[in-house]
């Protein structure tokens, strides 16, 4: 099974919490037991595990990696998002979890998160559901 | 096949190679091709792969990460292990292998590494075997 | 279905687009529908996804990740490579992707790269396809 999701943005850089979403995708296609592939087609964008509990974790993350790649340097590329898409290519675009009873299998602190490095924006996530 | 492995780590920062470990339980599972994925249930710890021949590149990787991203910063998370967050986001809590003739198909120098990034704690493993 | 494909680099450091030699592999698969899971058997190489339209991209995320993992720092390492081993472990060394219609699913933007850290050499892609 394959599935497109949209997402929204609302600010140049943040993290959004899609756990539920990707869990109902994953309800609807009916398989309890499998993997479940994410990709984000997009090359201004990442998707990352993290800690929800806390939001600070996220300001954090968000924080220091971009004092690590500022957006302003000296950069080749003339569009204004090299550190976007430095970002990208660090955090990652594709991700590969566990189905298990029918939702994701993640640990007690983590939630699935979506990267925006260059928004607002409207983005899409693929998801691939495979039973096994 | 969904396989929990128990890991404990006796340091704040090490990598600690797990490849036998891993290997065990897919000699167990009886599968001989397939994938294997690896998902690290933490917001604190990571997997990566590397080399082990030489102690003094896992030395070189947690010691420059270190230094990019220290852990005395002015974090607004107050648990004092936003580095540790941080570099489990960048280096990633899941990782896809190949099984080939019953284990995990690795490059000549390659092992696979549990990274614990605030131990010293008892972390846990997921494993998912496919056949195919 | 598991291949092996051959890369040569001809830089010390540089981003091969190796999208449409995956996709030739896919092709000979006949696989239409499922996953393909990338392994780079290296530890100072690694795979990543990112925009190949405008080359300064990969200049830029080439030019800044150089800048934060240099060449010559203290490191212990002998070999001169211990930022090619680190770079390795955080854009990673496996990519898990989805096949549809017989190709790889990948964003407008997007192509697959080979990440050659410590070149030029002659370097292997472990490809393995499954479908579903």
């Amino acid at each position: 099974m394959l599935e497109t999701m949209e997402i929204e943005s609302s600010k140049r850089i943040e993290l959004l919490d899609i756990t539920s979403q990707v869990n109902a995708v994953i309800q609807k296609s009916g398989i309890s037991e499998g993997i479940c592939l994410l990709h984000v087609p997009h090359t201004t964008a990442g998707i990352t595990i993290n800690e929800n509990a806390d939001p600070d974790v996220s300001h954090d993350i968000l924080e220091m990696t971009g004092r690590l790649i500022p957006r302003d340097e000296n950069y080749a590329h003339l569009e204004g998002n090299s550190d976007s898409h430095i970002k990208s290519s660090l955090f990652g675009t594709t991700i590969d979890l566990i189905i298990n009873n029918g939702k994701l299998l993640l640990g007690r602190w983590q939630c699935l998160y979506f990267c925006e490095f260059d928004g607002p924006r409207s983005r899409s996530l693929y998801i691939k559901i495979i039973s096994g």
